[in-house]
């Protein structure tokens, strides 16, 4: 019997705290046996909840208790120096101390960041960890980073991008050679600001299967697996994502309940609307990877539901499976080696 | 009876020229007589084409002849230097020259912001122009600039896209003081690189509406009446929505036509989704201005049908009429003397 992955949740965190994470470890624990769950938080307050929930014995179910917890607008240098017994620190730690192979948590972006950093270190050879997670795209799904973890990004930090991303791409997906692309403004060769450039160099001599820039509409509609940017322009660009997918979602809904014609129609439609949603559903989507550390770390949306939480918990126990980690650390050990050697 | 608008079109420009150009000119002068049309381009082309449309004779239509035209992959560089008789050149040169109010071209990009920023030159207190457009939300539209003519930008350049973006729309929506927020990350004031918040610091002491920093959702959903990036940012958020629509459309394509029922199901959402459609049609958005000119210059996509050029035209019409260029120009005189004032 192989053993069991342990994946430590950061209970308190999210816009919803333990209203989520405890139902969607449930659900998790419903749907398969090879995962445990420490739960890092309040004891008293996941105690209370798991009776509720009707899981006050459940042999998959671990707590450890965390005295504290981060605020969803708390600054991350205040948290790092004050939050030592916080719930999200606790998950991290856990991971550090190897009681966990990875850890959960909805918690405040920056925060969590900093603290894993902080906690398990960059991998050798990685500048800076990034936010990495898969979009729905016409033809399946596009890896996309950074996502927010850096503002300004060097060329050679891009590149590094890139392997982690080609990485986790080429281990969930079970594909050899993932396509990455840079995102820039246009495809031509002459486009974009020097930071890109030079990242297209690098890239065009490494040994990553490189196709060259991509544009925007790339990330959905592109023959491309992997999209990197800076963090600045990735998270822009995905907010912008956000903010057109859910105007369509508006506009759509407020003309099929304009008047009782279109209401009917709305009958007619609703099953096939639903369907397509599905296809395109945020919390399919949610649980992204912070890349690049000594560790697995999974960022889920501040304001997850229990399915969107549960698709992160699944997101980190792929992660752990794969042992992504590893095989950042050792593809780049190859690149760093290939690279004294050149 | 007031003086006609006279409005250069490069009929040479886009992916289809005359085949567009000019079906939207017939178009636009069937609605209106308050507009005079020079036409821009192979004089043989244009007289064959306009027989075609039975539009040998028409009074509001003059032809002006170029022998050059600039390729939609061509370096700004080259068309700047070897195309001195191009369509796109003597479109903006009949703006200089004051043969008309202003041009209108789908061509390339690159080539049109050189070749206009060349003939016609900057406002004086502006260091560079910025494409401006406005794109559909759910509160009715929202102006966003830059676009994409510039890659770097300084917070001094921010500035003045914030300014001429902010007159640009009160212009055209006869609004007073129309809300301009800065793109960034997220809406804390920790947040971001030092360029957005410098930026940041002189909006906040400048006598616009500025209503701080506001993220990617906010384009399209937000409570801003424009949004101001560098052409960077702004052009791979203005792609990536375009994709996101883009696939939205094939999902819901593909799960209406799946089968029998879903089709009949089309039947009666297909009503109800035009309407929707409609109302963030690209085609009724078409039409970007090159702001911080001393003459309008209206840059119409290159893909353009004839309703989407039809609108550019209309674009140009109007920001003749509400002077744009000359309320740049006395907004910036007013902040150039208070500063030297201050």
């Amino acid at each position: 019997m192989t053993e069991k992955i342990t994946i430590a949740l950061d209970v308190m965190g999210g816009d919803h705290g333990v209203d989520v994470v405890l139902p969607a470890a449930k659900s998790v624990l419903e749907k398969r046996n090879d995962i445990e769950l420490l739960l890092v938080g309040d004891e008293a307050v996941i105690k209370h909840s798991l009776a509720g929930l009707g899981l006050t014995e459940h042999p998959g179910l671990k707590i450890r208790h965390a005295s504290q917890h981060v605020e969803m607008d708390e600054l991350a240098s205040h948290a790092l120096r004050f939050k030592k017994d916080s719930s999200m620190r606790v998950a991290i730690n856990m991971v550090k101390e190897g009681h966990a192979q990875a850890c959960v948590s909805a918690g405040n972006t920056g925060a969590l960041m900093a603290t894993a950093r902080y906690v398990l270190k960059t991998l050798p050879g990685i500048d800076r960890p990034a936010i990495c997670t898969s979009l729905p795209s016409m033809h399946g799904h596009t890896w996309m980073l950074d996502l927010g973890a850096n503002i300004d990004s060097t060329p050679e930090q891009l590149f590094q991008f890139a392997l982690m991303g080609s990485v986790l791409a080429s281990a969930l997906d079970h594909t050899e050679t993932p396509r990455v692309g840079l995102l820039n403004v246009g495809e031509e060769e002459m486009k974009g600001n020097e930071t890109v450039k030079e990242a297209a160099n690098l890239l065009s001599s490494g040994d990553l299967n490189y196709v060259g820039f991509v544009e925007g509409t790339d990330v959905y509609c592109g023959d491309v697996d992997v999209v990197v940017c800076d963090g600045f322009v990735g998270n822009i660009a995905l907010k912008t994502s956000e903010g057109v997918a859910k105007m369509i979602a508006h506009f759509i809904k407020k003309e099929f309940t304009r008047n009782i014609l279109t209401r009917i129609a709305a009958l007619f439609a609703l099953p096939v609307l639903k369907a397509f949603r599905r296809q395109i559903d945020p919390r399919r989507y949610n649980g992204a990877s912070l890349l690049g550390l000594r560790g697995s770390v999974i960022k889920s949306h501040g304001g997850a539901d229990i399915l969107a939480f549960s698709n992160a918990i699944n997101v980190a126990a792929e992660v752990v499976e794969q042992n992504v980690p590893e095989r950042i650390k050792s593809r780049l050990q190859i690149i760093l080696s290939n690279r004294q050697a050149g």
